[in-house]
């Protein structure tokens, strides 16, 4: 069966194309800097957005429109897996992910949600083995249900505590039956509506504890994704403890988990956390911990997470520049945790959402690769920085000076001249880039 | 000479008097949980704001009229040591802090304004000798010159890191001398303008070489001051480092700088970075890190930071609190980084706006020791965490569960029952404890 | 059948009690200022927060326990006027307020949904004529349901238009039926999504044209209530219309409304725009356009509606001030549009957040009435302002004085003396007045 | 004397250009839709940001390198008169604009600084004639001196109000002699900085009474420049009563100021409002008052006001169709309300940044005039709004329809069928009309 019987496989059409179902900027099999844009953008979609999302807010009923509802969850649930795959491959996506409900119904217990997951997970491994598809990381919903009212791992109640790691193992346990590439935890309830009534500490040290737990279960099943933690300040908690990238690699530290965790990154909750996402980028490679990002962008005059697919190509190309310098996003990818808006209702949205954002982001590594390949950053910074090539500068970098010696320099040193850094021009070429 | 002549030591009056200058709720000398008001709340007043500040804003010309203006800056400098310690003494403040370009102009070179930094401070000292009153802590102003444009320690100029450097040792020299209990960094330009000409994790490393220098240079002159990073997201900077409390404890583990440094945490910084105060204290106190506090307040209407007094006893409350439960602030203390109001220009204006603070914050001690006596948040805490005392709660903490283990007790737990946090009462009560 | 059977009807006991269950602050017969408090307050409570709210959020399923569930709509629906007079008794309140599909399912057709308000609302106008209790406004809900996806009165839609007339019709049917005091408009979807492709002006046109027949219709059918606009900024829609009060002013003067439309205002949308709740409520009394308030509180920190129940006493005292200098809110009330916490899942916690919410106003308007009767603020301002009382300031109120003579005025005038404000003394003897 | 003396009149070269100094998309001649690009965009240069401002901010000293300081303060704003026409021509800038302030020396005494105004303006003038150069518009700075701490026309103090008075006709004045287009308001310290010591209604009815004084001045001198109103939300009040666009419109119509007043729009005081640029100026459109604006860009993640030049070109391209759509900005124009960073501190920067902001205003122009003659928006919202052209829409539109008949039809009118928004589609579309 098809639900999009009338569109064909998308192709790459070019800009000058009158198709709103065709590619005008990404073209999988490009090659640019010596890799097939597919290899270097590693796409992958997100079942959640794409195949529950139903349109509904806070203050509105579902608006969309979706052919796939069967007549029991179950049912739903397999025509969801045979839709996904068409959609997958119809945009020429490689990778996906998903949260555990987002596949199985929970039914009346634990053991039958697992078992609606194994029967769903059997589908879904037998469409990827037929499609080459891959699961990019899947994850555990651990926020919606009620008894994660007060968090999961951070709950109050240890039983609560005890239903999560069970959700985390089976977690894993798909992971190693799919070959998922990475794990993810992402604590939409681990945080707190109020601070009066919570212990910080001891809800922090029980999430490393969950955390430790589970790099020991992959180390027993000798399956070892890579673990990502992805930080979003606040939503649904009025406070969630990973609250930014640096927030989170404070954690990481903290709790000695720097081999096995890195960071999944998300655009709207880097601006939700006052940042742009290049920054969260760029901290997470300080950390050496860029695992993976989940593309996506917010309303930077709106306060919550509008997860709108992203086609502002500023912040795409300075997203590819990073994942530039970082030498790729594998064995991460570029999720896209974007939902289509609650007016865009229809089932071809889906597609044209997903190529909005995909050509969004061919453009960006376009603009990137340009960008690196003319060394534009690399010359202005090699200049820029040039004072610690020599001298006191290539000193102080080898650990010589002293505040004692530096003192004594800078007595006789006199007057700095400094030159402007011109940033309106450096702006305004980096426009020139674009593509 | 006398600036205040017409006022005598301020006095606690209760809050029947009317006497404009009278605490109305600070009674140094009264006794709360076993210590006095003035052991407590070990009030500082910044030479800054007090001293240097004039009314101007970036819109603005200065507004504040200080008597103690000299035909030099030398004779100014010395008027306001004067000056500083009158409104110390009249405040029956036992604390201060200042910057190096506050006490002491810069004169044309390096040289010149440290003399100045040494005459100034022997006046200093000899104040202190006299009064008894203590240097909380100072710091070196790193951001204000031109020089520092674009940062100090991260600045692209190696001539600029030695500068700053100097400053530095020249810093801890002056605590030495005057047995200063803390010494502070912030890098109120250690930060960037734009990150497409910025290196983030070269001039993070350049940072924390910096402070490396610091701590080797206090052990050679025997001189160890608690170090202290004052956290703040932006301003002046459009972005800096020290964003958060958890992201300078990402910092500080990164660069192994545990051992030597602690937080010194603004209220007005934490609002602009998206927190509350307590939280920032509370985030402090998780990785033992709480140093001393910046005491003011933010509009939370207004994106930049307003450095007002605080008088909203809901903060000072809840600041106290943790400050309870860290079992004190010192050797830190509680500096009023604080300053009137524009329109607040009369030199008296400064005197009434510290008893303003200190009310406030007295009103918050004693608020917060009802709290912890009557054991408001310490019950409420013991019953709501009450699962991990037993049973798999205790074997959860004591490491002994696995994702396995608590896979067969979820599976057999059945549904979970959770009890209301009733925060709308809870939050109703605490306003009962308001004083 | 009772819903709350082992809950008398909430008493004032004063702040010693120790029963959760009971007033410590309102005592609804108490007189201030030569008013009960009752007469004062007009609390109502909302349909929607208390009856079919569920705990629900963008991210998680509903919480809350609710015992009037029935085995269908409309049994339930009945039900829940059963409990909500309940309620309403129990907590001595005057006031209810709805949205029409709070109260009545919509079912299959627009004449089933006003069959079903028909039924209701026989019940509930039994019920008022049994205790008294008074309708203080009611809406139509023209946001929720798929239909006004793009606005209802700013569709692109006629039909939706259309329907969204009809709502409105029947709204006044029952509005007259009921005796409703006043008639609210909130355009939660009456904005747009994206500039892009929204005509701004032809759909407030639209607005204004669904405004006129309204005013038209009640004319016409000789029932006239208070015509309400609720202005917020943004959510549902990513900019709504009526932002604010002064932008709801501009509005309202551009179509000519102004005699028939004020506004009523509430505290997390002033919050949302960038204002205090005072400042609101003061820009609607500059234009004699103060109709009613939504008493809720938002957090400072987040970006949407949270719809807290007010507990910051600050906020209170300074909204009853307004209230005091508006010389009172009737024929308007105070609303409380406010919600559980997802955590205050329990029946209990809708009496006990009221009770919250009833003292918090209750210490707002002793507070209020201590700073009128001792003219705290009159005083304040008569001194600051007194320049205009005679000589220049008292001709350039009278008209009398032209460019050409103030500059005269001013070539003579030599330099001006101004006063501090004291702004830090005015703030913390404020604090004194709270109770 | 030549500032400039290395640089030619910057030329348009085209974007392969290697040389910084010269238009890469600007091309002054080009016609674009019938109209030269110098027509269309009318770009004036601010005299404070290019001539006075010193690269120092809340936390840091000057740091521009300005050559035109002389020994006196006139002899320095004569060179600045110099400085700023060789500046204009060298970009080939047809307008300017300026405060008081910014050309002349306060001086001593208000008299002392009219005659400086003369003397300036008499070179100005001078410098006109000879270029052909026109003044777009001038005002009268009423927030920089400590006189105008709480206000000018909404000060408490009457003296002051008449000081404003005195500049306000001096700047009439000038206008006349320099044939002002335009005449602007921006009330920088027209708001409060606390409510609680503020008399709103009174104080706005004053400043509505200036703006009358002001109009029946010019109709006097036989002067009529357009009076435009700036709208600001805060800062460096903490809040400014002309908020925004749909405030300052209220304050308009309120007051019966419609036939004289119009409103100058700036980009970064509209998202400080919570509102996008194109926003505001649709919203001026609505009430027929889009006077000029004031071109910069400020950061979304920053509370204050950057003023940076203007270099996004999503923001020049939406702000253009906004102009396009107006017929045009004339008699206003595009004036760079727009300073250099504090680190582009070089007299070239001057240059470097006008020519980013130009080139990236020419690209929106481009862009826009595509968008239009494509009819990319207008066919998009024909389609949108059709059901308007016929039937009940039409009725609805000529106002033959009643809550009673729209009830009637939609008792009959069934499930209404709409239509996706494709706004992903739509988004993705328009990154190809960037230019």
């Amino acid at each position: 069966m098809s639900y999009f019987s009338t569109v064909d496989k998308i192709k790459y059409e070019g800009v000058t194309t009158e198709n709103p179902l065709a590619f005008r900027h990404y073209n999988p099999s490009e090659v640019v800097m010596g890799k097939t844009m597919k290899e270097h953008l590693r796409f992958g979609v997100a079942y959640w957005h794409t195949m529950t999302q139903d349109g509904s807010d806070p203050f509105g009923s579902p608006t969309n429109i979706r052919t796939w509802e069967g007549s029991t969850p179950m049912e739903t649930a397999k025509n969801r897996v045979e839709a996904f795959f068409e959609i997958l491959e119809k945009l020429d996506v490689e990778f996906f992910c998903f949260h555990d409900v987002d596949i199985a119904p929970e039914g009346d217990s634990l053991e039958e949600f697992f078992n609606n997951i194994d029967e769903i997970t059997d589908l879904i491994k037998a469409k990827m083995d037929q499609t080459g598809i891959k699961l990019l990381w899947n994850t555990a919903n651990m926020f919606s249900h009620p008894r994660y009212v007060n968090g999961a791992a951070s709950s109050n109640s240890a039983e609560v505590f005890a239903y999560a790691a069970a959700q985390v193992k089976k977690g894993l346990d798909i992971s190693k039956k799919l070959g998922g590439a990475n794990y993810v935890f992402w604590g939409g309830r681990e945080g707190y509506e109020s601070l009066l009534n919570t212990d910080m500490k001891f809800e922090q040290d029980n999430i490393a504890r969950l955390f430790k737990m589970a790099v020991a279960y992959g180390e027993k099943i000798g399956h070892k994704p890579q673990f990502l933690i992805e930080p979003k300040p606040m939503e649904p908690s009025k406070h969630q403890y990973d609250f930014d990238a640096a927030t989170t690699m404070a954690f990481i530290q903290k709790y000695g988990l720097e081999g096995d965790f890195k960071l999944n990154l998300e655009a709207n909750h880097a601006t939700l956390a006052g940042h742009t996402f290049e920054h969260e980028m760029n901290v997470a490679r300080c950390y050496d911990a860029l695992g993976s990002i989940d593309a996506n962008q917010g309303d930077m005059l709106l306060g919550w997470d509008t997860d709108e697919f992203p086609t502002n190509i500023y912040d795409t190309t300075l997203a590819m520049y990073e994942i530039l310098e970082n030498g790729g996003i594998a064995p991460g990818g570029i999720n896209f945790d974007s939902k289509v808006r609650r007016s865009s209702f229809e089932m071809e949205d889906l597609l044209l959402a997903h190529i909005a954002g995909m050509d969004t982001f061919a453009r960006g590594l376009k603009a990137a690769a340009k960008l690196k390949e003319e060394r534009f950053f690399d010359d202005l910074k090699d200049k820029r920085y040039a004072s610690y090539n020599e001298g006191i500068g290539a000193r102080i970098l080898s650990d010589e000076e002293t505040l004692e010696s530096l003192t004594e320099y800078s007595m006789q040193n006199g007057d700095i001249k400094l030159e402007s850094s011109h940033l309106e021009f450096v702006k305004s070429r980096l426009n020139d880039y674009l593509v």
